[in-house]
């Protein structure tokens, strides 16, 4: 079960001026479920996007990324159940298609529409379903549908990920509103699974391409579930430029700064729900490692801790086994990594120092954490000014489940 | 249960003329199991190792690396139960303080002893009880013990691991019997858990210290279970020199040649054992990448699928979800890797070429091959021709099981 989300209302969720939203049950998936999302956008909107690295990249992520050079983009589609990825020069007309059958629909060009999938890898794009349940989806999408495209897009997620956040700039209420979908292969690699962020600011295409590196890198770029790298991997942010705020030019302004601050929290919001729903997960970790000589070393640090699967199933297990944490410091490739230098603690239990066992340190201490649904793990390396803060969550018998019967 | 290990026989373990092992139950595991191996040699035998890169390595890792730099080995003695690792001064002097004990019972000095710890990380070494079991080991050492030693060395280990080859140089017999420990924490970096190699070869000791590396890179460094590096990895190669051939001092002469190919067989015999008994395995998956621009490159795919939790289950599954393989060749770290000029097999089905599924792959095939044991995926990477195999299991239930309640 997910680890302390919230249940979520679909009137938590704020609609954004100039972004209509329709979803539909293509059947792509099983019988009864929406898998099938069109999110139409006003003309004018700015959109951004950040994709996987993966060399493997799924067709859908190709064709966006050329989409997104050469036009102003007027809608998204996604469709879930088939990531049409490993799907060769056959994928890309599949996902072009699609594309072009959207755009047929609203009147605009195949380059202005977006394509996602997300789904099983190497099976063949089912385009004639998706296409012939892109009408329905046109025909009956509103603003007020947030939830329901949560919902759609969701794969072995148990609950729907969305937030919505309001911030005033310039005199103006901007409202903005995410949602995202992701559960297992979660390594993101300058974007996790599918994140979507729509707001109504004013704002330059430059400068929200700059907003939407930093909130990535602070957010999707930050979490980890089992440290696989989807094929699809995209995080897309759009801005309407509805709110009638004068409109953010500079880097350098308050209004540039609020906004990235606000976006940044709601894809990192977004990030942690990705977590706290991770395929299998009982419990929630911040790894935090703190005083490091660079945010690389800190990083390698807290992947080798938050990827490894001794210590994620003593997490899971609550039993306070904690040299395999030390064991991974000690692997994580930090070549002239001095041991004793270094602290280890469990939330505020100091557990080794000197390269030991901290003196002060008793296993119930260690215990009443282990037991605790959220759990933080801070190593400080005592080296320099760096800092990184890694999310992760434990490794159970039903990640192994999910994964062994993914496709049954 | 052990994948495919026949079931080994003490009769089919030969003695190594120089060396004798001695067990005890030293009372650091449960009751009524043997957790403590003597091994003593002959004065004269050539001792080598390799020990874990692990910056938290374990403190008999530092004694017995100080050790072999100082003096002609003697002895060796190792625990189980306990690693002896994140332990800080305390470790130090612990381990020191075992090989003064055994020493005084051999008439040998400190420095002639190597001391080996395996088990639980960041907790005391019961010293006393160690010391307490030496003389018993001691006293009941003998040469025919190399089962009695593999099974003394043992912790989550399903079986003991050990063989036995003999091979003809320069007109003798020389034999060589190998034991070895290891489950899980394994993803070796210059060598795996715990491995000792007895031989009667005559070779100088830098002869044998470059033939270890090599045994090494093509075994223990070619395994991995959970991608986690213990802090406790060596691996030990002896040659007592009793063979009676004259002594091998070049490494160009057919005599060096055929001794490390005999020490590499044996030890790659142990890496894979350490593969089959791995915690919770249920298959035996051989990771080849073939055509390479260089061996490293080769490496980083091998191990992305080696290590990829998705791939593992579905191994697990006996699911043909072969798009996760892309999916971690993909994110393996090969930057300009050309994705169309990739092949992957299944055995010998062929699965995927020019970005996608081949043509005539049918899903029975790849279940059919999924179905079975022993599996070996191989990539073709068509931009060289290096190439690297990795021998790694699946990832079951019962790895979670164990390791949630590896303590309890």
């Amino acid at each position: 079960m997910p680890v302390n989300i919230p249940t979520l209302l679909p009137e938590q969720l704020l609609s954004i001026n100039g972004v209509v939203l329709g979803i539909a049950e293509a059947g792509i998936k099983k019988p009864g479920r929406k898998d099938l999302l069109v999110m139409l956008l006003d003309e004018g909107t700015q959109v951004v996007g950040v994709f996987t690295q993966n060399r493997f990249c799924a067709a859908p992520v190709m064709v966006a990324k050329q989409h997104l050079t050469q036009s102003s983009i007027r809608a998204l589609v996604v469709n879930t159940g088939n990531a049409n990825a490993g799907t060769g020069e056959a994928g890309i007309q599949h996902a072009l298609f699609t594309c072009s059958e959207l755009a047929r629909l609203l009147g605009c060009t195949a380059q202005q529409v977006l394509p996602f999938s997300t789904g099983v890898i190497m099976e063949p794009l089912p385009v004639d379903k998706i296409v012939a349940g892109l009408p329905a989806a046109v025909a009956h999408s509103k603003a007020d549908n947030w939830f329901g495209a949560a919902q759609a897009i969701m794969t072995t997620d148990i609950v729907p990920k969305a937030v919505s956040r309001q911030v005033q700039i310039g005199g103006k209420t901007v409202t903005i509103t995410g949602i995202a979908k992701g559960s297992g292969m979660i390594r993101p690699n300058m974007a996790t699974m599918l994140g979507y962020v729509a707001t109504d600011a004013v704002i330059t295409r430059d400068l929200l391409q700059k907003l939407v590196q930093y909130a990535t890198d602070h957010s999707f770029n930050r979490i980890t579930v089992d440290g696989d790298t989807s094929t699809n991997d995209a995080f897309v942010v759009m801005a309407t430029g509805k709110a009638g705020h004068q409109e953010i030019i500079s880097q350098m302004s308050v209004e540039f700064s609020q906004l990235q601050e606000a976006v940044t929290t709601v894809a990192a919001e977004l990030a942690k729900m990705i977590v706290r729903d991770g395929e299998g997960a009982t419990k929630f970790i911040t790894v935090q490692v703190d005083a490091g000589r660079d945010a690389d070393e800190c990083a390698k640090v807290a992947y080798a801790i938050a990827h490894s699967p001794l210590i994620k199933t003593a997490f899971f297990a609550s039993d306070p086994n904690l040299g395999r944490i030390l064991a991974a410091i000690g692997y994580a490739g930090v070549g002239d990594l001095e041991v004793n230098d270094i602290r280890l603690y469990l939330d505020n239990v100091l557990v080794a120092e000197l390269g030991g066992r901290a003196s002060n340190y008793r296993e119930e201490d260690g215990q009443r954490v282990m037991n605790q649904s959220e759990i933080t793990v801070r190593v400080v390396l005592n080296r320099g000014e760096a800092s990184t803060t890694v999310w992760t969550c434990d490794f159970s018998y039903d990640y192994v489940k999910i994964n062994a019967s993914y496709r049954s």
